[in-house]
């Protein structure tokens, strides 16, 4: 069996976020099963890391501003502003889907993991999430 | 249920390229589900991303190739040309899989998202893809 | 259908690591379907890459390590040693997950695939995956 819900995330600012109880908390979870969330957008992404202590996220918009720097003299594509082209190649390092197992009726993640959404726009708005149970 | 369907795609050369269009016209989508495109390749790779504007293809093959360079001292696996193990490297960085749902009997990408062929050799020839898909 | 198992699986030291057979010796796959493996920790990843020559697994240590390297001054988050947070980034950029179609009762993988475990600790205990197979 399998259901879909879309989700509008609230607004986060540019920068690494743990959405986890935001995603939980609009699903209603089977007993056993795999969640897939899909991010409707190409300058932002999903991926799951450390849910713990907040220097990672700040670690981690601080290392893809290196990996991935603005104002290049490369790039081509610059009409929507220097966020722009680099947000999209960072959604691809990212990804912009998260599959998940489901086990006991919880999200079967590991002690320290958290659901992260990864915001490359100065400007980003409100983002939505296509959310797909099968089980 | 589930059905699963072997593609070979055309022939592209190396860089990013929009496969969305040549992808849907070999599948029956159902009402609701799920889609998984897996590419049988480790030097080719599949992400989803802007489907506007030629220039931000041209940027992720500038951009790729400055952040995995070819020729570096450091390489030991150098024995099928200079592009080998960069592309192994890009396609790990950018996944050899997607996962899209599917809403109404249509992949649920945003208005902007397509699906990308990442060919990272000089000489690739005509890649496979399974797609599987669940509903 | 739905089904799970947990793995446990044997240690390995820091680097990149094939782990095909140790993954489908503790799996029976059905005919036709879908394994998702799902990493249990936020240091380590898995990806499909190139099963058969030693020199590429070496290379992607050397190029990750390039890529995202330890000890920099921007680094806020470094309590926990200094392939930590290195490893978190390593641990995304790879990704936690990986989605393989089955077919035939098989793994449904290009000759030159094969799953890697990317272990990013220099201590690195034995690590968990959630399989999840639909079918």
């Amino acid at each position: 069996m399998i259901k879909q819900k879309e989700i509008i995330l609230n607004h986060y600012p540019r920068g690494f976020h743990i959405i986890t109880k935001e995603i939980t908390n609009n699903l209603d979870l089977p007993d056993m099963g795999i969640l897939n969330l899909f991010i409707h957008h190409t300058s932002a992404g999903l991926t799951v890391n450390e849910n713990y202590d907040s220097t990672v996220l700040d670690d981690f918009e601080t290392v893809f501003n290196k990996m991935v720097p603005e104002n290049m003299p490369y790039y081509t594509h610059t009409i929507e502003g220097p966020d722009d082209m680099p947000a999209h190649i960072k959604s691809t390092l990212v990804g912009n889907s998260v599959t998940i197992p489901i086990t006991n009726g919880k999200l079967n993640l590991g002690t320290w993991q958290g659901i992260y959404l990864c915001e490359f726009r100065d400007g980003g708005r409100r983002r939505k999430v296509v959310a797909t149970i099968y089980y």
